[in-house]
């Protein structure tokens, strides 16, 4: 039987022709000579000498080839943008293609006959969809995205670098290049100083394997999942719970909304990116530059600033008077249960807004606009910004400053809704005694005292040559500095006065005081509250000690998602940290789970809250029942399975809360705590010099 | 003895390091170890073993070094900028070092030693003046810019395609890469329509050929040539007389000078080059930038708007009072032989400004304020605009609305010289009897009628492997369609009714009408004069028929100057165009010769005149009295030697007209005549398919 990882050989080099060896083993494709490309066809005979491989793959000829026209209609070196519908149905229609084959051994096929012929990016884009949600490869692991099109992801410096490093210098020898911390700017741009955050690889890494999971369109069984809007919602106003908290560590306030569209933008980025096609860089874009309408007669895109206004009104519209109108007219309404999740497919929009033509494609369109901002009827054949691409949209200031507008939308039709009563919250007989956080003596670095979080700095490598292409084989490392924290405990103490029961446990962090230095209002603080944790527990009757790790967040993955492929010959080194790696790839990293905090120690409110684990839970709809990777489920969901928590996303601090709260502390029930932590930064870096020592393959 | 011209392998593959094999013939310099660069001194047996060379080039060691540590100072993926004064210095100094040995083996081995330590974009210049203005190289000719440096003068996406094709595709079966006309912009961007002159690669060749002459800064004995600040202006003058003649032929207004430098600058450019180093591209204006004060540490570099304006209103102060003041306050005249020369100096401002603490640097830092509008303190540490690079900033639109600006001044200045005089303008005894063009007959491509100039399109392939760092070796060829005219001949009869003399015979070209179809005055037109020839012929007594070849023109250089390489195999082919391609590299194209016309025949006055030799005559200063090569003398003067023409330049049209001459037909003497012509366009593209069938080698 066909080894069903032969797929992951496509995604290797995009832009290197499929009949050149791929991999570490050189494997070699036998493609049947029809489905080489025009310009390849007649070299075919020269081809096959010239590039003599290691393994073989046998490559099946199909008889019926399914007819690629609309998508191969994008040029191979054009940029892509799922932003723009014209390039998304394209996206749709291949990955519809790619889905149909019953059999891998066609599968495998016909993405062989598709690669060379598609856009590579929109190739990897729905081969990576497609192998993710059809029933024969989703035990497949994709390949790190940033190992595959690393100019998405570090300074395109790096690149000419590492060409220079694989040709001069034998495997043995080379040493990584360091990727300063300061490439896109300097420290006279005060956004600079959030740049450890915007342009970390694995949060960038979260949101394009979030996208990949969540398509905005595509075929409707892959985009009709379960609260898909909800968690639209609800996963970027973490994002922004995250990124105002860190802003507050380095002395910025808190983001502030793009609502003005006919301004100019002060925030100017210049993202240092190559594009992965046609040497073409994603756009920077100047301070002050002014969005623009678009016509764009290539992309098949033309709106107006007056329309994305439309657009807006229409939908606060609808949220006042509860109700929004779908494609025939008909009002449906925003239920307390589900009106959050149909804003947020309308909002988006996606392919499951109840009616596009009325309210438009406020956030995707943003998106696009923003990107365009240089170029708006692309007579400069410019590229799009790095808001056109999942991939590089959160490297942008702007990214924030957009969506904290976006979600002030969801916040305004959350403040409709009841607050939670002291009932609702209560989880009868459960009481917390006592809540603090500690941190285990760990090699090198003092542990902090309890209740105190230390963040440092820590240097991880990725290896690039499944990146580069057209450069001789074996490994190029790039070093990048990165925020980590030493890995600490929750310390729970909860009586349960009750029968044994199960419960869920919800963690929560948020910053303590404002701007100003005073202490946060519930009201404002409640948007600010980043989820860090839920998991269940069993509450046996009586005292229940409870010790729950960070490492075991359900909302991050490990570090070794970013930087997995370095330390294959390093065993059970990391088996402690979690039992497998066996991840879908999308979560949040590990190592960005709290902010940086700063050298006095950030003043934080640690929450925690249980919640009575039989009114939380799901039935399970999915059809085979079985999970075959780790999603860390609440940013992700379950793979195939309906999201398994029935609390609203971000509960308890989704809605205003109940009349006469005006703190957290007023906020609280007995099965809720708030503890004092401090975020501590201690500025050193850590190098991580044991990669350099394994010796590279020859 | 050593061969010189192994000089030119270390401009090869200027980011490569010099251990690596050069050229065609695989060169390897047998490099001291101590030479080396701290990154490979411990890779240095490695190395040798790694690239076995083909001819080896001994390198002797140095005793004493130089101390180069200021122009080290650039770090070697800086982008460099000769308008940048602090780069200027540095280049400087490094020129001086490389002028210093006294011995040619001294002069390469120091060269050795320098090449991997100094910025290479730096480096390459520092070392391309040195070679031509040292007495022991002087003989050899330097290879193309575009050949060293691409991505200066190309679409970068050849460089992707140029990869693939060198690895995939064996030598034998590599086709050319078209580079498209509209790669910067399409049509919706009025601008585009002149985009076959500014971007065309023998224009900006020129240009930067012409910088390496004449630096702004450097060793004073390189940077103080004859005639200097004059022939700044004159250059700059006939760029944009040509400039206007094409916009005109294209149906665009003449150029609006930059005047005011408050409001926004409606032009953009979007240049899609890379920059040498670093995988930085240049930096795109968009539509509707404004100049900022410029304060960049790092370049050394701080000054604002208002210092432009205060150069400005000084030098027109200067102007209108007659005289400039010197470093010592000395009033210095501006008379009428030097005034356009000291002028030239202090406008530009080169090194030999008479007081630049006073007036500034107007022309240079406005190329530089232009260059850096995006990022004017450097925050985002973007790479310059094409402004700031004499190889590249004659792409953008605004150089010619900037020159424009410069030129006016000089304009101003010549408008208070005394107008030439009838007598001043009459050559005696001399009457021209009739003037016109007539193109002998070509194969393919049918004759225009007498007084007809055609124009058409022709491909021509350039050769990138010198510049393709880190690709595998062989030919790859980008192919560029560039305008051609059919080879026209001028036929000329003239009666000398005195004895015989040497006549120096002057041709121009002007467009005939102006924006709104009305025969331009003498005063307008006499700006847009293009000086297509300057030649001297001895008259015999009586009638004189002279045939002069537009190919010998003394403004252009052969086509083979910018594609020279391609056609070593085709020996006699164009032995009859030149006798030799002993150009100095300077000089217009001659397939840009003419503009472009239009398919309706674009009508143009065509100018010729006849002055006294033996009053045009310079005395020859060359110490050697030996020309090494041939600089087309109008636009290059002629190395080592002064400028070889008395009048002032651009004569008799660099001044105002007499009183109650309003028209060219009032302004003729019997020594000067001018004829109606056309020009006329056809839209064909000829392709030059030999160039492909010679065989590569292997």
């Amino acid at each position: 039987m066909t080894d069903r990882n032969n797929i992951l050989y496509l995604f290797h080099r995009p832009t290197e022709p499929i009949f050149l060896n791929k991999g570490n083993d050189n494997v070699t494709f036998e493609i049947p000579p029809e489905y080489l490309t025009d310009r390849y066809k007649t070299l075919a005979s020269d081809l096959r000498t010239q590039f003599p491989g290691g393994k073989s793959v046998p490559v099946i000829k199909l008889k019926n080839l399914p007819d690629i026209s609309f998508p191969m209609s994008l040029s191979r070196s054009a940029p892509f943008s799922l932003f723009n519908k014209h390039h998304s149905k394209m996206a749709s229609k291949l990955i519809e293609i790619l889905m149909a084959p019953k059999i891998f051994d066609n599968f495998l096929s016909l993405s062989v006959y598709c690669r060379d012929r598609i856009n590579p990016y929109m190739f990897n884009y729905a081969l990576s969809v497609a192998v993710i949600h059809r029933s024969d490869t989703r035990d497949i692991t994709l390949p790190s995205h940033a190992e595959i099109f690393p100019n998405l992801y570090m300074d395109s410096s790096v690149f000419s670098r590492a060409r220079e490093e694989a040709i001069v210098v034998q495997p043995g020898s080379r040493v990584p290049i360091v990727i300063p911390h300061d490439f896109t700017a300097s420290d006279l741009d005060p956004e600079q100083r959030l740049s450890y955050f915007r342009e970390e690889i694995g949060i960038n890494l979260h949101y394009w394997h979030w996208r990949l999971i969540y398509p905005s369109g595509g075929p409707f069984a892959i985009v009709n999942k379960d609260r898909r809007g909800e968690l639209f919602y609800y996963m970027h106003q973490q994002i922004l719970a995250r990124y105002n908290m860190e802003r507050l560590c380095n002395n910025m306030s808190r983001v502030a909304k793009l609502a003005d569209w006919r301004a100019p933008i002060a925030e100017g980025y210049f993202p240092k990116l190559d594009s992965v096609l046609a040497n073409r860089v994603w756009s920077p874009r100047p301070v002050n530059a002014t969005l623009k309408n678009i016509n764009r007669e290539s992309d098949q895109m033309s709106f107006g600033i007056e329309d994305l206004e439309r657009w807006r009104d229409i939908i606060y519209n609808a949220i006042n008077s509860g109700f929004v109108k779908n494609n025939d007219g008909e009002e449906i309404k925003l239920t307390v249960g589900e009106g959050i999740d149909i804003l947020g497919n309308l909002v988006e929009a996606s392919d499951l807004s109840l009616n596009s033509s009325m309210y438009g494609s406020l956030h995707n369109y943003g998106h696009y606009a923003i990107s365009c901002i240089n170029d708006p009827d692309n007579r400069f054949q410019d590229n799009y910004g790095v808001m056109a691409d999942a991939a590089t949209a959160m490297r942008d200031p702007i990214f924030y400053r957009w969506h904290a507008y976006i979600d002030e939308i969801f916040q305004e039709y959350k403040a409709t809704l009841p607050a939670y009563t002291v009932e609702n919250l209560t989880f009868e007989n459960i009481r917390i005694h006592s809540f603090n956080v500690s941190t285990p003596p760990a090699a090198g670095l003092p542990s902090p005292p309890r209740n105190e979080i230390s963040t440092f700095w820590l240097q991880n490598d990725v290896e690039l040559s499944k990146g580069l292409d057209f450069i001789p084989r074996g490994s190029v490392f790039a070093r990048f500095t990165h925020l980590q924290h030493l890995p600490y405990n929750y310390n729970l103490t909860v009586e349960n006065s009750g029968n044994q029961r199960v419960g869920t446990i919800r963690t929560f962090i948020a910053p303590k005081f404002d701007e100003r230095g005073v202490q946060f209002s519930f009201r404002e603080q409640r948007k600010l509250f980043v989820e860090l944790d839920k998991f269940s527990v069993t509450l046996k009757k009586g005292i229940n000690d409870i010790v729950r790790r960070c490492l075991d967040s359900s909302v991050s993955i490990p570090i070794e998602m970013t930087y997995r492929n370095l330390d294959e010959s390093r065993p059970e080194a990391n088996a402690e940290s979690k039992a497998s790696l066996n991840y879908c790839g999308c979560g949040w990293p590990q190592y960005m789970l709290v902010a940086k905090g700063n050298a006095q120690g950030f003043p934080c409110h640690l929450f925690i809250m249980i919640t009575y684990g039989a009114m939380d839970q799901v039935e399970e709809t999915s059809k085979e029942g079985e999970k075959t990777c780790d999603n860390v489920s609440v940013f992700c969901g379950v793979r195939n399975a309906r999201y398994p928590d029935s609390k609203p996303m971000g509960y308890p601090f989704d809605r205003p809360a109940r009349d006469g709260v005006a703190t957290v502390q007023e906020f609280l029930t007995p099965n809720m705590t708030v503890q004092d932590v401090k975020i501590r930064h201690n500025d050193i870096t850590v190098p991580q010099f044991h990669r350099q020592q394994k010796p590279a393959k020859h």
